[in-house]
């Protein structure tokens, strides 16, 4: 077989062999010069073909979006831009794409025009720029925690436990809509439903993920969660995948060394792995940002930006100290701030993490040991009662890309918690069960993978790097 | 640092160096020896403790599945089973685990049993093993299709469509369950819910695949998918995850070769790096089926079959064969089947599968061209007009382990049967628009991972494959 994906041909020296090669016409010029891509890299291959032997019906079905097969000699491109090409001597047309009514034509399309088509939105550039390297930061994060000896877990999408509480939940059901069944009290009778019980798609696999790590010891979930949230902003989806790492006998030191290593690693594997598809969205950003005002645009192209958290340290600041330096800021000096910090204890909105990151340190910032008040009742109480060992990093442009923390392992300070915040311990018999038998030391975090994309891709709105998005009144597809 | 997992600890050269190890106690006796473990491994590493030197009260906190951490020196051990062992020096417990209540003790517990202790059961030597061997099969897929030019999708998990027709759905929703609203008609009004429409579980990624691969090539999917069927047996979950591999210009041909290549690749790859998680499972098969009577048991030990599938090929049979044979079978004939073979068209059932698999060909079978009356509607119809090219790769002991098809590329072809089968076009305007547009030949399989976990650690149900099983009435944890 002579069969070639485009990424092969133009690797190959070409010595004038018998070459085939399918894909999608990207542009036709000249009735003479093919530019056809099949999705193995961003490149093109030009394919030559001889108008003059070319049957006029059959000439007037390529176009650009038709599936065609094309066989030839590879040979030494005469024109600029392409060291081979083909110089093609069969071409079968296997799917036109009619100009009048296909959508994905050789012209700039808004990426609103092309959400409303994400079923061939991926035949263009930029999206399939995008979805080759999602999948390959996919491949990184496997590849980090199996070399590292971490074991991969499943963790249940559809949970009967609400108790970790991190949003609003999306129910899962088979009862009958309209008429479900009830109790005495008039309440739907979840005895009846699929379960025997209320279930819920899952906001978090943190909590089996804890159970897995006291048996295997370095655990790692990667999986969708989901959260019921009326949002509409160009940060938030309802549908969402997350890695969640769990460590036995780590405690926060080890778990933001393990984060840090973990996303410069990932993100240099993109870096060796993705040069033409991370050069282009380089592009596709600058061009982008030409269309903004000077003050708005970013001071680094992408992967200046890549190249420099990959070599460069993350400041670990804790919250206390933040908060200090929050309150000395110009913009809480001069009222700039939409919340201003007054106070230790504060939570911190996006435009003071935007701050700390983007004007105090410029840096990524990992923000530690926070107050107890603020944080989920898993967290392990500090010394000093009043906070505990979480750990959130923050990244430029992004906000919060990371939430992690060391967990609660001690029995009696879980159940005081629990208690104060008026948790049904019942429901979290079995995490209890952790604490009371061969309790360890433990930590681990999450990461929002497609705030990890956005960041490797330069994109600006999360729905632009997850094929089908789901946000609220959008499920097509 | 000093600190070392178990399985690297093992690989060490003992050269009386100092190390430190935590993990959890399996057995101690003899008030001297501890076997530890800390999930790197199924093998213990054993510490030998001089009790006359510790604390009475510590010597008594030591007891199975306490948390223990442990710095001594490396040497060659003098007992037998182990080739080094740690003079332990320093003994500190984080976690007790009292041996009147914790319910994983140094005995044989039934796989009953662990089920209800899903949060504690990987603490076992068992399910630590076949989660171990669940991960590595994870990494493997990836592997194969990073290797071989495939991206990785993320198909929705949420889904508007309930086109794909595959098994019954769970609802995904927030209305209010007890009083929802209504329309004049007096049905549950779903543009007030969440995605202003009904949702649902997915329960396959495939449609979503295919517009994929119409833009990437290939590409594969790896993500949960649900059943809401109240079927309670050893091979169904009403949540389970599937891998989805879908590919342009690939025709049924291709797409055998490929599962065939891919299901060899990741069981090579475990027969490669989980050989001691692997004889600890073959030993257990053994142990078991030595409880079953002769007839019923295995020729051949768990690495005598997974050697077997990854060394031959599997043989290939049309449906109109495999029929013939069905029908001239000793137990078609003598009546054995309960659901006797009559005539061409017959949906086949498990026994017949079975008996192709198990008793005729005696080794994996890719049956294949199907009457298109018993397959999906997007399964590409053959020139004779009756079948389709599915086809479904059977496993010894397992059953289906793989469904595939050639996809129906023809627009016309593909309409008229979604109208005879009464199928909403309008519910499937993008996956019409694949084949308006750039339409070409493309095939993909669907492999069902419990089950192949099934097969890879020769357990007997699939609620013991899976960290934390979702069948009907069952939702814990």
């Amino acid at each position: 077989m002579n069969e070639f994906s485009v990424k092969q041909l133009l690797t190959q020296q070409p010595l004038s062999q018998p070459v085939t090669v399918k894909g999608w016409v990207r542009t036709f010029r000249s009735n003479r010069f093919i530019a056809l891509n099949d999705g193995s890299t961003i490149d093109n291959i030009q394919c030559v073909v001889d108008f003059e032997k070319l049957d006029e019906s059959l000439l007037r079905k390529i176009s650009t979006g038709a599936a065609v097969e094309i066989s030839g000699t590879l040979v030494e491109s005469q024109g600029r831009g392409q060291s081979v090409e083909i110089q093609a001597e069969e071409l079968i047309v296997h799917g036109t794409a009619d100009p009048e009514t296909y959508p994905i034509q050789p012209k700039k399309h808004s990426l609103e025009f092309l959400r409303e088509k994400a079923h061939l939105r991926v035949r263009t550039n930029t999206f399939s720029a995008v979805m080759r390297v999602r999948s390959a930061l996919s491949f990184a994060i496997h590849e980090y925690f199996q070399k590292n000896g971490f074991y991969y877990m499943h963790a249940p999408i559809i949970t009967g436990s609400d108790a970790e509480g991190a949003g609003e939940m999306f129910r899962v059901t088979t009862l009958d809509p309209v008429n479900p069944p009830k109790n005495e009290s008039g309440e739907v009778d979840y005895k009846e439903d699929f379960f025997g019980k209320e279930t819920n798609l899952t906001v978090s696999g943190q909590l089996e993920a804890e159970a897995y790590a006291m048996g295997l010891g370095k655990v790692y979930t990667f999986g969708p969660t989901f959260r019921a949230e009326n949002s509409n902003t160009s940060r938030h989806l309802a549908e969402f995948w997350m890695i969640e790492p769990e460590m036995a006998f780590f405690d926060l030191d080890d778990n933001m060394d393990l984060a840090e290593d973990f996303i410069k690693y990932v993100l240099r594997y993109i870096l060796e792995n993705c040069q033409s598809d991370l050069q282009f969205l380089e592009k596709r950003l600058q061009d982008e940002e030409k269309t903004k005002p000077q003050k708005e645009r970013s001071d680094m192209s992408l992967l200046d930006k890549l190249r420099f958290v990959v070599d460069n340290n993350f400041v670990r600041v804790s919250y206390t100290e933040a908060i200090d330096i929050l309150k000395n800021s110009t913009p809480n000096k001069k009222k700039k701030f939409q919340y201003p910090i007054e106070e230790w204890g504060a939570d911190l909105q996006s435009e003071h993490e935007r701050y700390l990151v983007e004007k105090h340190f410029k840096c990524p910032v990992i923000l530690f040991d926070y107050p107890a008040k603020i944080k989920a009742f898993y967290m392990r109480l500090n010394e000093d009662g009043k906070t505990v060992r979480a750990m959130d990093i923050l990244f430029p442009g992004i906000g919060e890309i990371v939430g992690g923390s060391q967990r609660e392992e001690r029995l009696d300070v879980l159940r005081g918690k629990i208690e104060e915040l008026g948790i049904d311990e019942e429901e979290l018999w079995w995490y209890m069960d952790l604490r009371k038998f061969g309790t360890a030391v433990h930590s681990g975090f999450g990461l929002g993978f497609e705030r990890l994309v956005l960041f490797a891709t330069g994109m600006g709105n999360i729905r632009d790097v997850i094929p089908f998005p789901r946000t609220p009144q959008n499920a097509e597809f």
